[in-house]
């Protein structure tokens, strides 16, 4: 798992690698979330990849609460997102949207649409404060007191490990 | 490199990922962009990965247009991020969200803030149409005429590479 590496970081940037960071998790998210894909065949045939891989990461999904795996009448289990699941669609589309920004020479192969007014949907950066759209170099991150809390608990761990020996 | 499994994929997400997909890049990216890292050992010392895995990383980055080196006073090479590097901050923030959401327990450790009021900066959907944030759910994705011009490209190309066999 990727995780095990990200273990050092108190992010919730890592945080989220951890769990769909891994080879494929995002595009098969991606197929669930905006596809409607279910089937484990049909997740197969859209992304091409081997079925040991494929059903590894959607254990993993099932495991980590972001998919429900429920028998079909065919006998074999179909994969539905739960809240947690699809909430990994805002990041989706912004991860989209720098593709069609830098790496889509023939434009975005995809619109991302409102279903109510078939309008088109983009991320914005929103600053809670002025209400404004701030420019991207503009936006920094402050550790919280969450962060220290968490640093002050792993130095505190590595104390008493050390203790230990 | 990752891209390479992603060939079949017209997707921009797909493509975003290719670029800054693999094992840890979206971590030298975010403290690229967030913590002003610009040295090879300060991205080494913060993520504790292997030299090998960070230079690799730092090379494809520099490559891809993300970030440019240049000698500092040192002798070591600085790196620093481009237009192109920086425009990935909305796609990491997207990640902290959710994983703020659905994996820290003990809160936020990082806060997004506008450097201009220091006010707590988040992502928000938009429609274009009604100006309205869609929920997450009712945002669909549709393929534009781009993505329909790749699969016929794709689809010739194929017919022309087995005609050559």
């Amino acid at each position: 798992m990727l995780g095990r590496s990200y273990d050092r970081e108190v992010c919730s940037a890592a945080r989220a690698l951890e769990i769909a960071g891994e080879r494929w998790s995002l595009l098969i998210l991606r197929d669930a979330a905006f596809a409607g894909v279910t089937r484990f065949t049909d997740f197969q045939e859209r992304l091409g990849i081997a079925p040991n891989v494929l059903s590894a990461r959607l254990d993993h999904f099932v495991a980590e609460g972001l998919m429900t795996a429920t028998p079909a009448p065919t006998g074999y289990a179909e994969y539905h997102l739960t809240k947690k699941g699809l909430d990994f669609k805002p990041a989706i589309i912004a991860l989209t949207e720098w593709g069609d920004r830098w790496a889509a020479p023939d434009g975005p192969p995809i619109d991302y649409e409102h279903h109510h007014c078939a309008g088109h949907v983009s991320t914005r950066l929103h600053c809670d404060k002025c209400g404004k759209t701030p420019a991207t170099k503009d936006v920094i991150a402050r550790p919280t007191t969450a962060m220290e809390s968490a640093r002050r608990r792993r130095a505190a761990s590595t104390r008493t490990r050390r203790a230990r020996r």
